[in-house]
């Protein structure tokens, strides 16, 4: 990294830090009103941000991306009250900041309490979406935190302007501008520093693939919370309903595969393999999903009139994304279990079975952030187990698993009123 | 490091992995059982653990070490009798493993709760003091956690011994011995791999200076847990009772002036700074303490009859573990918040002050772990909170902060009960 992008990132993380701190202390409604402001300056500039959008889009397809690339970076005006309406949303939403718990009256007279606390400033590096930006911004301010910003740069042109905007509406309510600071050079020495910056920095959210949440692991200094990588399975118990099963294997497969909480590896016990894989798989054939089977499912899957692809090591240990699907027989569930902890992102799993002592073992078993007895993956989403707000998915087991709310965005800190007192 | 090494840490990874596996379901009762039976062993192998320490210390002698640090190496009789009274502490607090919470039924039918696990693997890193490798090894086991220990290379010969008393204990109660592992290699190397050891362990905490917390910080891959480094501050606003005070801050820098929780720098009010410096200054001087001043506070200690070093800025980033104090007049109680933003580590810092303003400023202003209103910072420990038992003291605001109770060694996961539920 240059000298003059070590000077750069300083004065943002410096910049951020002070703002933080002005954050910090505002009380639930002053932080209404900037998030109202927010939504109202956001309608109002409607036609700068699409027409920033626009050139994005157009750099996009000039650039030769895919269309699901540029479907992803677009804006409408559907969707752009779409992000709207969400900062409604997270307005309605309790703050977090200021519960204080643990209270206690030690012996020695010391009052002690535990005060939840914004974090500080959080980095977010994210890709494509340009609603990130806003979303991500609203939930920092929402719980007092300060937030820099580094979206990908096929919307460098949105995020300018969306940024901007919510800038804007911080000075509105006589608010640090920077509280809300965004990285817009594509040079990805920047990121690298970035994540370096743990004097002004205090939690890296990666919202993206495989190859930035790693580069995140790797490199950073500072608390990341890796996470939105879903290698998820479902095992069809030997004592599944096998009518039942199609159903929710459809949903958790075909209903949006491009997310991380879709099924990539059905794991099938073998007394079932025979009665119930042709059965699935054609079914989903229809709906157009293909699939990596190991030796025995293809062997139940010949004679349908469809292709299979031969499963290997890789096979299990890709996220699709897509309408491709791993299939794998297993012994007995212990099988099953073993191949999730070796496989699985630790996103989420499923059982389907009638039998209570099969559930409670997967259960029990499998450690991953969310495990569902007779239910789809795709349920692991903040707004479906009711949080309110999603900040992320985590996959790492420290301060956050699975679906984070707003309070996956504060601390705490203890508080002790004496009255001149000394430890004995 | 070399292929032999990787080869080596990966096997002990994939121990501790397959050993935490099995600890995750042991029952409250079968983990006391564990750990009456160490608590046992210990005794019954108190002359093999004592010469193996003599051993320790006899080298210590040999290269020269200082008293201090040979002092707390050294185990007796005594002082393992206390480790062994720490274990029976232990056993007797709550398990946090299972406890369920968040529960609740999802308008779509499924059943939700958030249950508390293990972690998992948990790697430590640590420093002379052979009372870790026993202190740390019951915690984990309590959690249910497999543990990776890497002592210091001084109390090697101690480690091994108590190590493998465990172990034997493990084996009596038909548990995998790999739920403890020692790495018993010095080479330096070996922690840079444990730390990128990411597949098999699931925590990092490192119990020693700031050179290992750096290092962890900026190499590893794992979570890190940092912590136990106090730049510690107390500030004697303008409305602080002058005669009390003494008392307080005398015991915040010499009641036990080598731990983290100690006063390193005192911050004084111009307005009372002629008034209180002297006094404070000659009795602490009393007591064998020296001195760092601000050009303002050496003015204030001429003419006291002893020797004051001035103060850089370098003074006010030391954590000084002994008997210097530094201080500083400040011009009023935010010059005094802004002097803490920038020197301390996130520790503990104190107000003296009788004027509710300005306590209530300074609790909302100072970002650290811990807080105080009129007391000695010296009670940021878990055993003077209440918590029963302490892992370490983080001063980072992910996961945990302050004194880490047991519940710091578990997360959670997300277990939902449908009824073969898609979601719509």
């Amino acid at each position: 990294m240059s000298a003059s992008e070590t000077e750069y990132l300083t004065q943002l993380g410096q910049r951020a830090k002070a703002a933080s701190f002005i954050l910090a202390s505002l009380s639930a409604k002053q932080k209404s009103a900037l998030l109202m402001e927010i939504s109202h300056q956001l309608g109002e500039r409607k036609d700068d941000i699409l027409q920033a959008n626009a050139q994005d889009v157009a750099n996009a397809k000039a650039n030769g991306l895919t269309d699901a690339m540029i479907d992803r970076l677009m804006l409408d005006e559907g969707r752009l009250a779409g992000v709207i309406a969400d900062i409604d949303n997270v307005i309605a939403l309790a703050d977090p900041v200021g519960n204080e718990s643990e209270s206690r009256v030690l012996d020695n007279g010391l009052r002690l309490t535990r005060r939840s606390v914004p974090l500080g400033v959080v980095g977010v590096i994210y890709e494509a979406r340009p609603n990130v930006t806003v979303d991500i911004a609203v939930l920092a301010l929402k719980t007092g935190n300060a937030v820099i910003l580094r979206g990908g740069k096929e919307t460098i042109t949105s995020n300018k302007v969306l940024s901007e905007v919510i800038r804007s509406a911080l000075a509105m309510q006589k608010l640090p501008q920077d509280a809300v600071q965004l990285i817009d050079s594509p040079d990805r020495s920047i990121v690298s520093g970035l994540l370096r910056l743990d004097k002004y920095v205090d939690m890296i959210i990666p919202r993206g693939g495989q190859n930035l949440q790693r580069l995140c692991a790797e490199q950073s200094s500072i608390p990341v919370i890796l996470g939105g990588i879903g290698i998820c399975h479902l095992f069809v118990d030997k004592h599944a309903d096998l009518v039942r099963a199609i159903d929710v294997i459809t949903n958790a497969k075909v209903q949006r595969p491009t997310v991380c909480n879709a099924l990539d590896t059905l794991l099938v016990h073998q007394d079932v393999a025979a009665a119930f894989i042709p059965n699935i798989a054609s079914h989903l054939h229809s709906l157009g999903v293909r699939f990596h089977a190991c030796d025995k499912a293809a062997g139940h899957l010949d004679g349908l009139g469809f292709d299979v692809t031969a499963a290997h090591d890789e096979s299990f240990s890709t996220e699709w994304l897509s309408l491709t699907l791993g299939i794998k027989v297993v012994s007995d569930i212990d099988v099953a279990v073993e191949h999730i902890r070796q496989y699985s992102s630790g996103h989420s799993e499923a059982i389907l079975t009638d039998d209570i002592h099969a559930a409670a073992h997967f259960m029990n078993q499998v450690d991953s952030a969310a495990v569902y007895v007779n239910a789809s993956t795709r349920f692991t989403d903040g707004s479906q187990f009711g949080l309110g707000a999603e900040v992320a998915v985590s996959t790492q087991k420290l301060h956050a698993r699975g679906p984070m709310a707003l309070d996956a965005l504060t601390t705490y800190k203890w508080l002790a009123w004496g009255d001149y007192t000394s430890r004995p």
